[in-house]
């Protein structure tokens, strides 16, 4: 057996209704919180019930609710503040990834000289003063819940980048299946297949191992089976509840095997094109990534490919990896994502940007194939009609 | 989906040769440090290696070799006046679970009033003030190195019990299968069996986990294909690597759902006679365990049951899951552990009072099917003889 390292210090909370234990469990960090969360009104809606029943718990709690889709350090700066001036000791991140994300970031640059940005993945990350950190997942997602990573956009030029350090490892996830039964339809498949894309690529990420890959195989076989389900019927408790554990071990995975060349690629498009949502960068560019991958990857393609369709069961490794690109674009198609850059608003300018920093972030180099430069802008090229 | 709560945060570090990480994973965490290991021979050779590493990296160490097999409270608290003696900033368990479990133990009652009995888990356990714990297997096994278990029989009555508490959760296991080539055959045998058990326990638990389920079945399957080839070879370092692997599921399975009847049993065995050992108590009464247990857990009998034969895919769930306590039975004869309570020097009385005690522990309250002191009496007789 290879050698590898698995950590996961996050405490899982999982269950409908679970948010209700977030007093008892803010109170075991502190006294003071600052509660994160983005501005929207279903999140409006939750965020009221959290901050009630932190006020039960006797938990001093602001409200941080400047929080945007591809958060930027600006964003992460005006919560670091309020933090400050609250004395919070603890943050809560309520929300989608970019909510936790921020929520780490801000716990980050609440005690630290400098901001968050000054101790992303490309120093020596933050130190143990980081405030403690409590994850409420509302999309299934990003597995950020029980990740060491944040991803946030640098205001001045656009650069998305993360800070991924062990230090900023939630304390603690509450899992709670409920609070992400308001997703509309298109945030339900985005996330959905982001949450499919953590565990295939952790899956066949060079750093992967035995642990990331039984929870990323059985992932996969959750999501296939209930993201079509959530998506016809978004009050099927029991799909949403399947894929919010599917988000979580997406976390888990990708947290300990690292993702590859699509999240790489898909960081630079949601920096340089912040409409674009991540799942749908992700999305966009599967079709292409898959086909240039798997004949470096044949038994793992196959072995997903009869996860996708148990009638590969039938083919020998090669028909079947080769048939696994095929069952990953239908997967596209019946979740409503077989989309290309061109109708996300991405221009051929935009696209040439994007490759040009393919390996600023080294997750590219986790692919089972590493791409050049060249071979980037080929690809995103090629994924630009569908 | 049900809820749970699912909490593993020891950093393991795994691979052949990983035990020379020791030194500079001690120093996270202090600068001086008690090792703690037995005083047997192929430990002695082990344990001086260690020692070597730990002061080529500048850790002041003194070694403790006083454990003995069914560790005793008056071992841990020799151990602990040696650890204050030197003002230990860490404690290292090198070793089987005697070892890991007496480590845990000192380092409780280092920093704590009283005895570490005092804080086993009838109490409210310990406080952060436990020393951090640095675990490192010699057996496959226990799974100890990331368990918040501590097991250790009080010297006075024989009375076996466990401290169970998240603040005795090791900081770092090194899993390096190394270390597990000096085994015996019998040891061996007896700790694979018990890793076995760990899984399938933790599976059938009624407080499992979808987590715990993924792990625990490939943990049964690794052990079913590997425990026999490395009896046969011991220095089969591919098989050895996989069972020290499967031993670490297995802790991280109990550690989150429990084990059940067999080990709140076993543990009564090891404490009233402690010449049988941990693997040997649970072999004995495995038999009966199975047959009273399967019409309770028809499923997961059955999914075993295709584990350890897959000539049981074509049976029914209810064929299935009665042949797989033949299937057991057969794994129990493969690995020489096909023993009754008789020729482990366990008298009838004994018998008498292990049932007695069989509800002082909550293990039995995890099995799909609860049994009566009566009928854990008449299981036990039913093992007595092979
Ligand atoms: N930290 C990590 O490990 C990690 C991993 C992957 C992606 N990310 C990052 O996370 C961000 C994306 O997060 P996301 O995909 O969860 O989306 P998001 O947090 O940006 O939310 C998307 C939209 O959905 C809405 N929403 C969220 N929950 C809702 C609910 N329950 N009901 C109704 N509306 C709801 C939000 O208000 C928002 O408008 C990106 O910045 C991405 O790069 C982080
Ligand atoms: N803490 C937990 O989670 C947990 C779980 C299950 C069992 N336990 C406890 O652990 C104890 C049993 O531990 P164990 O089964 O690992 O046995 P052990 O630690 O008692 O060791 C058994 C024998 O094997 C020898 N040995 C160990 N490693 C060796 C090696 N590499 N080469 C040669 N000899 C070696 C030891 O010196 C000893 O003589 C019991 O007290 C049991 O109740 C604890
Ligand atoms: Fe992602
Ligand atoms: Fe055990």
């Amino acid at each position: 057996m290879k050698e590898f390292t698995y950590y996961a210090p996050t405490e899982i909370i999982f269950g409908c209704g679970k948010a209700t234990a977030i007093g008892e469990v803010v109170r075991r960090y502190g006294e003071t919180a600052l509660l994160v969360t983005d501005d929207s009104k279903p999140m409006a809606a939750i965020a009221e019930k959290v901050m009630q029943l932190l006020r039960k718990s006797g938990i001093s709690t602001v409200h941080f609710c400047g929080v945007k889709p591809n958060p930027t350090t600006n964003i992460v700066t005006e919560g670091a503040r309020m933090a400050k001036n609250h004395g919070a000791q603890v943050v809560i991140g309520l929300g989608g990834g970019s909510s936790m994300d921020t929520a780490k970031a801000i716990a980050v640059e609440a005690t630290h000289e400098g901001t968050a940005w000054d101790y992303n993945c490309h120093t020596q990350g933050p130190t143990e003063k980081t405030l403690p950190i409590i994850a409420i997942g509302t999309t299934a997602g990003t597995g950020s819940q029980v990740t060491q990573c944040s991803v946030i956009t640098r205001t001045a030029d656009k650069d998305k980048s993360a800070i991924w350090h062990r230090n900023i490892f939630p304390r603690v996830a509450i899992v709670d299946p409920e609070l992400t039964a308001t997703m509309p339809k298109s945030v339900t498949a985005q996330t959905g297949f982001d949450a499919f894309c953590h565990n295939f690529e952790a899956y066949l990420s060079v750093n992967t191992n035995p642990l990331v890959e039984v929870m990323a195989l059985e992932a996969i076989r959750i999501i296939n089976e209930n993201l079509p389900k959530v998506l016809e019927d978004g009050s099927n408790m029991e799909a949403r509840s399947q894929m919010a554990w599917a988000d979580t071990l997406g976390g888990l995975t990708n947290s300990n095997a690292g993702v590859t060349l699509p999240h790489g690629l898909g960081m630079q498009v949601g920096g340089h094109c912040p409409q674009v949502t991540h799942g749908q960068a992700l999305a966009a560019f599967y079709p292409a990534f898959t086909r240039y991958t798997y004949p470096a990857a044949i038994e793992k393609f196959a072995t997903v490919g009869r996860i996708l369709n148990s009638e590969l069961c039938g083919l020998d490794n090669v028909a079947a990896a080769k048939q696994c690109c095929e069952e990953i674009d239908k997967f596209l198609q019946r979740i409503g994502l077989w989309i290309g850059y061109s109708e996300l608003g991405v221009s051929m300018e935009d696209i040439r940007e994007i490759s040009d920093c393919g390996q600023v972030l080294g997750d590219y180099l986790n692919n089972p194939r590493v791409a050049t430069i060249d071979e980037m802008y080929e690809l995103l090229i090629s994924c630009y009609q569908r």
